[in-house]
This record gives structure tokens, sequence and C-alpha cells, in this order.
């Protein structure tokens, strides 16, 4: 089967965990809104009334006659059909509740450039940015770093379930991938404190079907438009 | 089986999205912080090396042998194993990403009293409330309530999926309740636009058990420490 993914084509944004996924599957997908009229494609499919499971946002995956939205619910899916979860029910909640909470990371991570409204420039809210990423520097990011630091700890590593791959990990990588491009004197200073985390990074992204997609112009760079934005003042 | 739901007990929240669902499946459970000495098993739960899974916040559910953290993550297992989701993988999956939905409006909604940062008072970011809140009442709750009614519609109704409730359902009841408790003079504004979820609320509402269920000592009040608060400054 041929996957198609829908997301917006100048960011990374919330599709990466998704191309991530279907990269490290090794799966034959479309990622259509960067192909010619694509994105005229995937607003057709969020508006028109002939679709019975409209998504209220980007990304959603079509597989088949399935057309899946929300991330962790596109992973929870590919997790199953890709070999990228366990097979037991116990061990796929656990990593989809592994997901959830990056997801809720995510959010964070995003509304420390966005705290008053995601419509609004980033110029428009500066000063309710920088007391935002303060906070997220001093609290949050230690909270949930910490709390995957533990897991993949508890689980003897090197992956936050054991021994092997999940998509919650290849979203770990993510999230660390950004944070050191959006917040690098945070996490240079606190790097030390998350051998685990550090060592999961380093260890998917050297996974062959990443690294070769990583160098590929199938990964779109990081920038100001996306989740992870360097803003020097809200770096501390 | 006797199911065990971990949540703070002074408040709805978000274990109120479990709590729905357990009273409408008829289930039998505990809501183990509110009993003597019960928030210090939720803590051990969260912070105990012995516990492989352990939850990053509450709400989470003991099912026999497993531990599940994540509000959507528990209505998945309790909509499979309660009858409160459609049994084919297409709708799960489609309850499910509702449910998703659902989620990240709930976390606007919480940010309109808390956008700098979760662990400071109100008072504290009382601007920076204000003007999130114009843009929550101005942009973000008309965005998501429009998706709602548009999905109710083309389902046919009365519910998110046809003719038979979900979990999903059930959430959605309580964001209606919740606004009209928070934002009453938006929600009276707004109304007239959202007939179908108005009827959605007022049927779940009027379902036997969990019109027992409003009606016990067992619904928490809404309150000032919770998601939907009642900030007069904040509803416009």
């Amino acid at each position: 089967m041929r996957y198609e993914l829908y997301y917006w084509p100048q960011i990374q944004g919330r599709g990466e965990y998704v191309r991530l996924a279907l990269e490290e599957a090794g799966a034959d997908y479309i990622d259509v809104a960067r192909k010619p009229r694509g994105e005229d494609k995937m607003l057709h499919l969020m508006q028109s009334r002939a679709v019975k499971t409209p998504s209220f946002a980007p990304p959603f995956l079509k597989a088949g006659k399935l057309l899946i939205g929300q991330t962790p619910n596109i992973l929870l899916y590919l997790g199953k059909h890709c070999g990228l979860a366990p097979k037991t029910e116990a061990g796929r909640l656990w990593v989809h509740q592994l997901q959830l909470t990056i997801a809720d990371f995510v959010v964070e991570i995003h509304d420390t450039h966005h705290p008053i409204g995601s419509g609004l420039y980033y110029e428009e809210q500066k000063p309710e940015a920088e007391r935002r990423a303060d906070d997220f520097r001093a609290h949050r990011a230690p909270k949930f770093l910490g709390y995957f630091e533990r897991v993949i700890k508890a689980s003897g590593g090197p992956y936050l379930t054991g021994r092997r791959v999940t998509y919650a990990d290849l979203s770990l990588f993510q999230i660390v991938a950004g944070l050191n491009y959006s917040f690098p004197r945070m996490m240079k200073r606190q790097a030390r404190k998350y051998p685990h985390i550090r060592s999961l990074h380093d260890r998917v992204a050297a996974r062959p079907r990443i690294a070769a997609y990583l160098k590929s112009e199938r990964r779109i760079p990081f920038n100001e438009m996306g989740i992870f934005r360097f803003y020097d003042e809200l770096d501390g």
C-alpha cells in the first residue's frame, strides 16, 4: 500500500513525527502537499462535505480507504501496521501513553513563542513569550525531560521500552533535535542531566533509514515557521 | 473487574472524562484519591521506582494488572472494553481522533487562565490571560465548536458518529457544560450557531446513568481550581 501523508509543506511541524515513522518503517508514501497542487488536495480533504471523517487540522494520513487524523492516532495505526509498536495490548497502550505525553510537550514547546494566540505573529506576543519561555526553561522542560530520562533508565534502555525501537523513540529523537535547535544554551546547560535521552537521540539518528532520511531533501530544515524556532531572547 | 481511577480529588479536571465513561458504562470503580490516604497512593504510583509504566500526571486507571495513563489513552481502552466505541478499526480510530481534538480544545480552554505557566497563580498572569481569552472567544472556541457541529451534522446525529453514543460524546458534553460555566456570555451569544452540539449536550445529560451521576456527590462541582473557571473579566 502507498500511504498518502497530508501536511503543510514548509515545515517539519507535527507531520515530522509521522514522516519519521514512515521512513523508519521503509514504507511507500507520498508527502502529498509537497507535490504540485498537493496543498489544494489537502484543503479539499479538510473542507469537502463528501469527506466523512474530516480532520480539524493536518497532519492526516490516507491509508487505503482510511483517512486518519491527529498525530498520535496516526502513529497508533502505523505502530500496529508497520511493526513500530509492541504486539500486546499492554505494550501498545504504554507506547501510546508515551506518545501522548510527547504531544503535550510539543504543545508547550510551541507555546513558548505563541502564548497568546496561534493566529498572531510572534512579534505581537514577544513580552508574553519571554515570560512563558522563562517558565518553560526553568520548570516544564526539566520536568518532561526528567520523566523520559527516568522511563528509559527504568526500561534498561537504550530505548523508551527497552531494546526495540518504537515510534515514540523516533518522536523523542525529534524533540531532542528540535530543542537542540531552538534552545541551544538551555540544552547545553542541562544535557549532562539526561545521558539516556542523549544516547537515544544519537542512536535513532544513526539508524540506517533515519540517517539516510536526515541527509535527504525529504527532511525539511528547521526554520522559524515551525514548532521549534530559534529566537535568541527566548533561550535565556 | 473493579477499576481504580487515580485523579486529583478536588476538581473535575481531566479525570472527569474518565469518570463520565465509567459512569455511562455502569462500571464498578473506585475514585481512589477521594478515599482516605488515596492521594498518597496516587503519588506513590507516580513516583515509585517499582512501577514500570509511571504516568507523567494524573489521571491514570488501574485495570487489573494494567496501569494506563493519559486521558485519551484511558478512553481508548475503556471504549473497547466497556462498549463505548465502535468495534471496527476504522470506527475506533475515528472516535479516538475526535477525542484527541477534544483534548487539544481542553488545553486551549485551560490556557485562557494560565497562558504563562501552570505553576503560577492566575493572579500572576491576569493581563496575559485577558489577551489570550480574547483570542480564544473570537477565534479558537468558534473554530473548535464549528468543527464538532459539522461532524455531528454530517453523521446524521444525534451523536458525533450517528445514532450510538461513544466516549467522545460524553467528553463533548463535558466541554459544553464547562464552557456554559466558564464563558456564560460567550456561550449565550454563540449558542444559536451550534444547535447540534446543544442537542447532544442535553441528550447526554438526560441519559439515565449520566443524569443519576450528575445529581450524585460523585460529581464534583465546577470550581476555580479546575480547567473550567469562571473569571468574569475573561468572558468579554
